[in-house]
């Protein structure tokens, strides 16, 4: 039997984004197929109408994959996609896999032989990286970095060294209700020429991207509590 | 007075990919905008008329920021976002600064105080990284390997170690025309059991994407020869 395609399919950054995130494509695709594996089914389905869905949400079939999920069998998501049906696969912001979860079921597509489409869409990370001004044919995310205080100035200082030794860009980021910590652990513990560029609320009405040397940083105040945001270092 | 915005337009990475690159927010940005800054003059009008431009192209200022000019003075580059006006930055391929020229007129930007807006559009790296079901949470992209066999070789293998060693996604890329060498180099030179994700022609009608381990890849031909592909590494 002919396997279904698994669409990895992005959801908007941020609030009244949706002119800035959904392609005619993706807005096709959506409007092709009727079951979805998602991080979280409200986001979903929110997302699903915000991107101009016709179908009935009703009419939908939706796998959780939520994270209580996450260690059960993955059978039953790809009971449709094993049958020939198309599957749409879902993050709660973004890009599913980047970030975010999703590279387990991807994963597993591959092993089971099923195609992997994946759509254009917005992803904080690229466009963080896009707007820094920093190398671009070199870089590494780090996901998020060590909760300690101690550890987490270590690895900070561990990222300017590598950003200076191999004029790679180094990204991560924080839980957002910590942003203003990690902000102030970098400002005071790296370089006054070191560069940091902060990209908050990407896409969002309040969209916020700067890039400067940390001794400019310093002499301002800003406030990141609960805004998402990627961090970028470079020298 | 007031300084214009750079927006940063992305341009698909295919042919006949428009329905799959373009955004509503991307079309009403360039009818919005009559400046840019691109890398390739003709490959930027063609990726305006199928976004669906209406201003007329005889009405466009652009300004050529093509591989020889990249050591000039950047100041006629910025003289309408000097003065007001915005402007928009292009690569010739996906988004300007990713894998890509650009960074140096964002990193000027960010210098001269002007705000930078990034659109959502297609990056091969990051639909790559996507489709790969590899690690989203720690990835490094390397640009291009070491053009020297022993060097290119050496390298393979610092970063099969690497994906094991830190589990970090390993991504990189070569000049089209030696793709093949490049692929043998990896199947004869990693191990059996590490994986390795082929992404090639993204957005193209002949998308090809598929993770397996390097011992089934061994098992079959493909050929890459001048199709723009990402490879990505993992274990």
């Amino acid at each position: 039997m002919k396997k279904g395609v698994l669409f990895l399919i992005p959801v908007p950054l941020a609030e009244n984004a949706s002119a800035k995130s959904f392609t005619p494509y993706l807005i096709d695709t959506i409007n092709a197929i009727d079951t979805y594996i998602v991080e979280n089914e409200k986001t979903a389905r929110k997302s699903l109408k915000e991107a101009g869905l016709k179908i009935p949400q009703s009419d939908l079939t939706i796998h959780d994959y939520g994270k209580h999920k996450r260690n059960d069998s993955m059978v039953p998501y790809f009971k449709e996609l094993m049958t020939g049906k198309d599957v749409g696969l879902m993050s709660e912001a973004g890009c599913p896999g980047v970030a975010d979860p999703g590279a387990e079921i991807v994963s597993e597509a591959h092993k089971r032989g099923i195609k992997v489409v994946p759509l254009v869409g917005p992803n904080s990370l690229l466009l963080a990286l896009m707007s820094s001004g920093f190398n671009g044919q070199s870089f590494t995310f780090h996901g998020y970095l060590p909760i300690d205080k101690v550890e987490r100035v270590k690895k900070i200082k561990e990222l300017e060294q590598l950003a200076e030794k191999k004029k790679q860009t180094q990204l991560f980021i924080e839980t957002p209700f910590r942003n203003n910590h990690l902000y102030e652990d970098i400002i005071k513990n790296t370089a006054a020429q070191t560069l940091l560029c902060i990209a908050c609320n990407i896409t969002g009405e309040d969209e916020f991207i700067r890039t400067q040397t940390v001794g400019q940083w310093r002499q301002e105040k800003i406030d990141l509590h609960k805004k998402p945001t990627i961090f970028l270092i470079y020298r």
